[in-house]
């Protein structure tokens, strides 16, 4: 354990003391049914919104409820005791649809402590995404700002109420108010652990591109009896070429697919080798023996940090009950690209648009859509707010966290990056079990008081 | 033109006499709305059966109407007036919906006669589909009861009322009523002429074996992001499996799939190669332009003599607006094989599922479904029946039939085959734009003459 500041000591002490009250907060926050999908619950999201400025300006903060297109974003700012980085945190006060209710034990917001095998755990919708994490730093900046007048750095908020529903307002809101949202670095609290023993940092995203194909062939479906043999069936053809997606070894067959795509660093590699990652036992939890993708790469590896082509869906022709003899007029499918470091989406796209007229046959006429081109993302480790946090990690749970990636996505991330020029930290404290975007979510408490506690450390590390 | 017996030249002549008598008796029919997918026409169905029971009878028949699970068979039986063959007729009294209504220009069920191209055309639901066809041959044994005292050879009659709904409840009939059923050879007029002036007989039916494959992987659907690259992805590999049904030839792969495949004799290859069937723009009508399939085979061959597979379906994942990050956990095809003589259904069937078995990854979960599996129906050129047919259609027409093949599959002539061992005569009367189960369903007065006549000289040849 490293040297602490005598005030970090007492921010720690007076978090201990002021638990109970900060646990009231959360179960506060967690009472508001801020469901951001249901226009009938508007109202809730204000309120939610309203809830959150409040408890940053007993902390310090100036505030405010800007609009968006869609429900507000929380902005608020706080000059900090000091001269460390400026770190904007993010996260989001809306959740789900706590649907359907039969199947949650207690009501998803009337947040219930439940005792279970780490000790006990917060159920409620929210209680992991993202109002538990996000209470953890509400918490930090209130201790710092009792014990020692205010956060030890710059601090800005954005906190938003429409993750759950795609982010899509908060994108323009970023360029519109870029001045508003300058920082060094950013701060999110909405991932995992590796294990409740375990912190973690994400560090690597995989990137996205999302596209849709559709290949039309006659002008109206025949009758495959009459045409069978001359007319252009377009399930034979969309199968024919996307079944040639992957070569025997699993690699994608793109041209310049693995263009780029770096060796993953040693210290990274060392890492993920020694989490122990039973592949067997991941996939075996949903009915599964053997792993898929590229051959000869282990299991994390793949999933972390190489690319991957799936079908996302396919469609064309009968699918009803018994049989129809029809050559369909139009197939169709939704096909993604996970990508890592080093790969550009939009010649993803563009290969991939290559690769279907390629392979097109006479008379297909073939449109590609594209949904989303985000490239992956990677904070480097060498980067000081990362050190901070390992170093905060290590403090709180006697071991330094393991650099984990993500195999999804974080729109909002790739946003940070693209339109204010920011790397994120992820530094989250959620665990696989949390049942996020289910009924009976939970936050384990063990974990909301690490967490909170690690927060408190990150800013004592930075503050100069 | 061949020497005709006196008796016919009177049977022609009576025929010409009463034409308006007969043509006002197809109107009769033609007004009852008989749908058999309908529930509300079932007493339509049954009073189109009894008139043409009553038909029959007033030209000699005993004639029953035998109920089955559905709609009722009319049976009807004349011994005959010689010792020629024995013959089935068979034709359905059932029609399909009119709908869509409002695209009819004159009632559907309102017979009416309206001038065309090839002169006066009757417009009704069933006018060629199939009321307007029976009618022929009921009018030619009216006929030949009225001046010779009763057809000239043995004739039994099975018209049914659920050929627009699959025919299903007669198979078990025929089954129960093979004695009653019994004869030689089969007589259908439900197909149609090469053109308004060219007569055909249809002597090969391509047969099927319709299939349903479901790949399943994992025990529910998966995130993309979290498992792209570990785990299976049910529409990856149907997609590689089903894109490799065809070479770059555009042959089918399953093994054996050629077996016993004949070559076309040598003389319907030269009929069909006169017919100067113009591939380019038979795929024209349907905004194709370039033939797929077999390479290196001509346009009818591959058509009407040369086996084919079509994904008819697909389907798996998500197919709804926008990207879904989605791994399916299970994936479908709805595939088809048209057979050719010397092809086993059974044997194909089995083929595709090796064939699917045999690519399919590790923990994928495949079952094929069998919808059908019927063979191919050729009837042999020396025929007597055939060979009559031809000299009748060309003491007709002045010219004779050309032997024509048909890509789909009628499947009461692959029961009449398999349950009472009858080959079938196909002798239709219908011409490519006769809007068979679309709105203005037509039957031109030209082919209903011209088909009464032919029907009336084939009894002459036929009789001993």
């Amino acid at each position: 354990m490293t040297h602490q500041s005598p005030v970090l000591d007492t921010v720690l002490v007076h978090i201990a003391a002021t638990r109970p009250a900060a646990h009231a907060r959360l179960f506060e926050f967690l009472r508001i049914p801020s469901i951001s999908a249901q226009p009938d619950h508007a109202p809730d999201c204000q309120r939610a919104a309203e809830w959150a400025a409040d408890h940053l300006r007993a902390s310090g903060f100036t505030a405010r409820i800007l609009p968006t297109g869609g429900h507000p974003v929380v902005v608020a700012d706080h000059p900090g005791n000091g001269s460390g980085p400026h770190l904007l945190y993010y996260g989001h006060y809306d959740v789900q649809p706590p649907e359907p209710l039969d199947l949650w034990t207690s009501p998803a917001f009337e947040p219930t402590v439940v005792e279970g095998k780490h000790g006990p755990k917060i159920v409620a919708r929210g209680a992991v995404d993202d109002k538990g994490q996000v209470s953890m730093w509400l918490e930090a900046f209130r201790a710092w700002h009792d014990v020692a007048g205010g956060v030890p750095c710059r601090i800005t908020v954005m906190l938003e109420g429409e993750e759950e529903v795609g982010t899509a307002n908060l994108l323009p809101f970023m360029r519109e108010n870029r001045d508003a949202l300058r920082a060094d670095a950013a701060v999110i609290s909405d991932t995992g652990m590796w294990d409740i023993d375990t912190p973690a940092l994400t560090t690597r995203l995989r990137g996205i591109v999302y596209t849709e194909i559709t290949l039309r062939a006659a002008s109206r479906d025949l009758h495959s009896g009459i045409y069978g043999g001359s007319a252009l069936n377009p399930i034979n053809a969309l199968t024919r070429i996307l079944g040639n997606l992957h070569d025997a070894e699993g690699r994608v067959q793109l041209e310049g697919f693995y263009d780029g795509v770096a060796e993953i660093p040693a210290e990274e590699a060392a890492q993920w080798n020694a989490l122990g990652f039973d592949e067997l036992s991941f996939l075996g939890g949903i009915g599964l023996s053997v792993p898929v993708g590229e051959k000869g790469i282990a299991g994390l590896q793949r999933l972390w940090g190489r690319p991957t082509a799936d079908i996302n869906g396919i469609w064309g022709g009968y699918s009803g009950a018994g049989p129809k003899t029809v050559i369909a007029a139009e197939a169709g499918a939704k096909v993604s690209f996970r990508l890592v470091p080093g790969q550009d989406p939009e010649r993803i796209f563009k290969s991939f648009e290559r690769f279907v007229a390629a392979q097109a046959p006479a008379d297909a006429h073939i449109t590609a859509k594209k949904f989303s081109a985000d490239p992956a993302i990677q904070v480097p480790l060498d980067n000081p707010l990362v050190r901070a946090a390992q170093s905060a990690l290590e403090d709180e749970y006697g071991k330094p966290p393991v650099m984990i990636g993500c195999g999804g996505s974080i729109p909002v991330v790739e946003a940070l990056h693209s339109i204010l020029g920011l790397d994120s930290l992820l530094m989250g404290f959620g665990l696989e079990d949390d049942q996020v975007h289910s009924p009976n979510e939970k936050f384990e408490v063990k974990c909301l008081d690490h967490g909170t506690r690690a927060h408190a450390r990150l800013l004592a590390k930075l503050a100069k």
